[in-house]
């Protein structure tokens, strides 16, 4: 039995192919590159545009004319295509898939380097940049190395206020950032299977942080669950795992030891505990983005901070309209408000720094997102990266604060 | 028994007095220069502290790391120099004003030319400039002009689906752009009666338009009702109405004239019937701003779009906290955002074209703001102005459409 990507992509790892793709996406940003790079292959209908899918995401609404002016035209475009087009405010792109459209066995590329988030699903699922999306746009198809796979052995169940989150920063940590350029990421184990698809698509997401290729999770009955809604059934000969001999390197992680992490300035890989850094000034808190903008986030979030006042500018952006209406038809959005955070459409929010709650010189942003690069959401300020409950319990002191025992 | 200006003012019309104020206030963009002003000036703690206000609303949260180390910058002196601070998401500076803390027969001068809208109170509310309010921080006065007053005799009734928002269009499409220059409106008449506080405050808030320094409401029942909850009470010597002898001119308005009517760009004062422009495509609707993103302005839409949706890019952006709060808890926010609305955090939005959802090159929103100025939403776009429920209306059509009938 060959690893998941390489059943998958349909060879050994070490081989070049073409292969068709079964969804390719690009967003606002990317979509207006790809665009670019088209006109400049000559234009026109792509080879098959129901495979394809252009999703605002990055600037939304926009933030000047310039951005609205290039959001028109690719909108137009993607319309007089026949390109599915989901519009400012239906969510980020990786959300807005990971809600119907995917399933297990799926090759997925995005025109976004956090594509490898539909991995949770057990889909090849990797980003691209614009010239490729182009060239995808051309072909229906990618041409790829299969990558070798790193196996991250997961043991046990988390305790305590330790969240997938915290699992996923720990992983990155011990990877380091570039630790695994161009391998995949396999997660298996016991401890996978107790981790609901919410915390999958957090952990997949942040595999890219390693340098990986992609993050697959293999299908279980908890992909099956998710899938039901939407009538999609599961392929059984991609939910076995292979013998420990066909992986590159195995990491093992006992669940039982991950605690509330913290990820400090400005590398995704320096991750210390919470209670080293407990106590520290913030300015900003931001809960959202493609890593942890999930409806059961902002639950968790809500369910800290109810009844209560957050005291720091917090800010928080659903990843999809679909998660903003289950927050606002149960009650959860009405505690975050009520609570005084500043909700946004969804969307990527300030994750990138383009707009809606970039931080100024020298300010502190603690940060539920998957990068903490210098500069990053905003010129001289500092991100950490966080929990959805240590966020949380943090926005509530204005200062970073463990969520053990709150 | 003069006019309410001058009674407030404590002078007749034409005289040149210093005034005590009772309340001034600036926001992050008139903030950050009356700043810069009161330091070329020497800077330190102003004379009077407990008069003045600052409140985040053009730009929240930031857009950009510039904007956000201004507000920073903005946000350290105020607490430091013990003024009231309104931070982020709290809401537009007129609005948090008008949930409380200003009284009929006040002088309130804000760094902002919407300041009009408190006169809804019948308050003396005017705007002024940076330089102005870096004076008044020094002195805790001001220095002005009694202006002589225009009558705005309201009579009747309106009716169908015309809104104050409607009449105000109609008085500053009768008197002009500037025909009202330094002078004050008194709306009178049992008309005036009949429009309850949230619409006097768009009525008021229109007057600017005009060249007005102020349109007043007199106190009356329904100035009593808003304000009970405050326990704030009312003095009499400024609720009758002086005889007609003592306005330099009288504008009669019968309300059952009123029908639901835009302004087209780019004037705020060229105003036809819905009718006459019905059909017009639409790229974006926008729901806000001190004109009109009180709560009974979210109400109307949410009952106009409530389990339908929307088919065009829709801005909703509440003007303060306590009415999205309000919003969350009736349901109406579920409802507006059900329809596939984005809702943004409270503030100004993207009235003047600074972020979150600027339109493009050639795009033309139908906005429930109050200026329709060439480029004011983004280069090359084209504001129409409407009122809340020819908004909704036009909102499930992409379209203009009048919100008769519906």
């Amino acid at each position: 039995m060959s690893t998941l990507a390489e059943r998958i992509l349909g060879g050994a790892a070490g081989t070049y192919l073409d292969r068709k793709i079964d969804t390719a996406y690009a967003h606002d940003g990317t979509g207006v590159l790809t665009l670019q790079a088209w006109e400049e292959m000559g234009g026109g209908i792509p080879a098959h545009p129901e495979r394809l899918q252009i999703l605002f995401d990055h600037i939304v609404p926009a933030n000047n004319s310039t951005t609205a002016t290039l959001q028109q035209k690719l909108r137009a475009f993607s319309k007089g295509a026949g390109i599915r087009f989901s519009d400012c405010g239906e969510g980020i792109c990786h959300q807005v898939l990971a809600e119907g459209g995917i399933i297990p066995g799926n090759v997925v590329i995005g025109a976004d380097s956090h594509t490898c988030t539909l991995g949770a699903f057990g889909a090849f699922a990797t980003g691209v940049g614009a010239t490729d999306m182009a060239a995808i746009w051309a072909s229906g198809c990618i041409w790829l190395k299969v990558p070798e796979t790193i196996r991250v052995d997961l043991q046990g169940r988390l305790t305590g206020a330790a969240e997938p989150k915290d699992l996923a920063l720990r992983y990155v940590s011990l990877l380091g950032m570039g630790g695994a350029t161009y391998k995949a990421l396999e997660f298996t184990g016991e401890g996978a299977a107790t981790i609901p698809m919410d915390g999958r698509l957090t952990m997949a997401n942040l595999a890219v942080e390693t340098g990986a290729k992609a993050g697959l999770f293999y299908a279980d009955q908890e992909t099956r669950r998710y899938l039901a809604a939407s009538g999609k059934d599961v392929d059984d000969a991609i939910t076995q795992v292979p013998e420990e001999g066909k992986y590159l390197e195995t990491l093992a992680i006992d669940l039982a030891d991950i605690e509330p992490l913290v990820a400090v300035p400005h590398r995704v890989d320096t991750v210390r505990p919470v209670a080293d850094v407990a106590g520290l000034h913030l300015d900003q808190v931001f809960l959202g983005t493609c890593t942890n903008g999930r409806y059961p986030d902002l639950a968790r979030f809500a369910a800290i901070v109810k009844g209560k006042k957050v005291v720091v500018r917090t800010v928080i952006v659903p990843a999809s309209q679909k998660v903003l209406i289950e927050a606002a038809s149960t009650g959860v959005l009405a505690d975050l408000i009520g609570a005084g955070c500043m909700v946004g459409p969804p969307g990527c929010g300030p994750c990138l720094g383009a707009h809606l709650g970039v931080i100024g010189e020298g300010e502190v942003c603690l940060s539920t997102a998957n990068r903490n690069f210098l500069n990053r959401m905003g010129v001289g300020g500092s991100i950490y990266l966080s929990s959805v409950s240590t966020a949380a319990a943090s926005a509530l002191t204005g200062e970073i604060t463990s969520p053990e025992g709150i």
